[in-house]
């Protein structure tokens, strides 16, 4: 689907962001670094998140309830893990503008639709969307501005929406400096599962494996990380809550690619448990240019080890 | 078990390192910013390699020949992959001067004292060491001289060996800049089927399974891997022949911890299918900790994102 982009600045006069963690944290402080930034009124449910962002002095206000939060703005962003997005849609809808526009920035896309819509009052618009950046800290101070630059955010519009709030929301995105694709919220769901919601779940179970294994201590695993495990656990130190939310809310997305992954690997383990190299070597030739793919287009780095200081490149300055 | 020290200096006049990749061609690296480097002869089994060493002028000499490489040295470096070890074992063996030390840094090391033991004549002492430490890059360009800093050295002798033996190749390493620990082999074995086997193993899976999807495309698994997946292709991308050897030599050890990362997956495949997100939440808070620690323990960067340079931390220069 192509993207419809009616203009480059942000199309809102008074913007609300409803939870300020990473996410949340970062499209504020990437607001406020455009020549033309809107208002912004930030609500968190948490009173010691809302007293840092009045520290912060991020936002041009910071509301100590949600319907004061929403009451004036012509589009909402909800910034919270998807398993909260019923209760505050129930409770904001009442509160809403007629015309504003409510948007999220969830990991998935069917779940957050069936959860908002039913909430929102005729004449307000659903514009689900997800930008696919993140870091693995979280909280108020974990943002910052230049999170969603180069990266992409996929805008998945329920059937029949608006087409000027669709075009308002991409809008929202590319003037923080992501890319953004439309996408059908089941496509996207799948799409995701792949991407992120499988990783992040591998990642757990490994770090967690690893943790609970008697004949080899935690202090073994710690200390020979840099083996490969320690990428795992960046994903792992994930934020708890919102990765619960994902998994129980993509439930068949991620039930089905995880049984594809079972039998790949159960392939793998009666390769090594028979001395089938070939299957190996084959295996691990065809993955190599799929991290080359990724970094030509932008999405990671090029630099060994992800540019980790301590890997410096031959001929690079010796201490 | 307590590491003997002996001195800081390269305890060897003349070093023969056999294969120039990105361990070989790192360890000559770091040998040459010493400020008394051993004698070091390179040799390698391809023409090219070795005629790129020629190039890099970092070698004291290129032998064209395994036999020339190790007739003069008092230790031997094999950095080839494990596969290689019985061959090149029994090629040299003949060769090797009385008193001479053979080491190795291969990532399995009961199957390297098995492939190696045997070809050795009476009066050459075998100490094996596997350097916890690499990038995704291979070849004889990849290799830099600071990869070994700060990293783990396992020295795993065989039974009986000789202890001033292992205290030089305890040496070599820490002159480099390597922490160095003694290990059994087989406890080295299963540690790393924890710490960097499996890691592999799951992240080449993962890897292959997304891109034979049907219903989501390579390209879009490109576009949004940014949501985890890059971070797989980081590590899926290592050397293939290196990692076959790997999985062939460490099966017995490598197929239990896949077993224990299966039981423990299939839990939280039912978690998911059950909507048991306090399952979910439990394991996800509990992994946390094991990346601070793995940081405090400076075996990681603290950075978001590992400093990928487009994770600007809060507050740091705006484009």
């Amino acid at each position: 689907m192509s993207v419809p982009v009616s203009t480059r600045n942000v199309p809102f006069q008074r913007l609300a962001v409803i939870g300020f963690g990473l996410i949340g944290g970062s499209l504020v402080r990437a607001l406020r670094t455009l020549p033309q930034p809107p208002h912004i009124v930030v609500h968190d449910a948490s009173e010691a998140v809302r007293a840092r962002v009045r520290e912060l002095g991020v936002a041009d206000a910071v509301a100590d309830t949600l319907e004061a939060a929403v009451a004036q703005a012509d589009c909402v962003v909800l910034c919270t893990p998807v398993g909260t997005f019923g209760v505050i849609a129930e409770a904001m809808g009442p509160h809403l503008k007629p015309g504003a526009i409510v948007s999220d920035v969830g990991s998935t896309k069917a779940f957050a639709i069936e959860a908002i819509a039913p909430h929102l009052p005729e004449g307000v618009h659903l514009v689900p969307a997800h930008p696919v950046a993140g870091t693995e800290n979280s909280g108020p101070d974990a943002g910052f501005a230049t999170l969603f630059k180069g990266r992409w955010c996929i805008v998945t519009p329920p059937e029949g929406a608006d087409t000027e709030a669709v075009a308002r929301i991409c809008d929202l995105w590319t003037a923080v400096g992501s890319n953004v694709e439309l996408m059908d919220p089941p496509h996207h769901d799948r799409v995701l599962a792949v991407t992120s919601h499988i990783p992040h779940l591998i990642a757990y179970t490994i770090v967690g494996t690893a943790s609970d294994l008697e004949q080899v201590t935690e202090s073994e695993v710690i200390k020979f990380s840099a083996g490969g495990f320690r990428d795992f656990t960046r994903i792992a130190a994930s934020d708890p809550t919102m990765w619960r939310d994902v998994f129980l809310s993509n439930r068949e997305a991620v039930l089905e690619i995880l049984q594809r992954f079972n039998e790949d690997l159960t392939a793998l383990q009666r390769a090594i448990r028979w001395g089938d190299g070939d299957t190996l070597f084959n295996l691990f030739s065809r993955t190599r240019h799929i991290r080359r793919t990724i970094i030509d287009a932008g999405q990671d780095t090029a630099r060994p080890d992800f540019g980790r200081e301590t890997a410096t490149p031959s001929g690079a300055a010796e201490e």
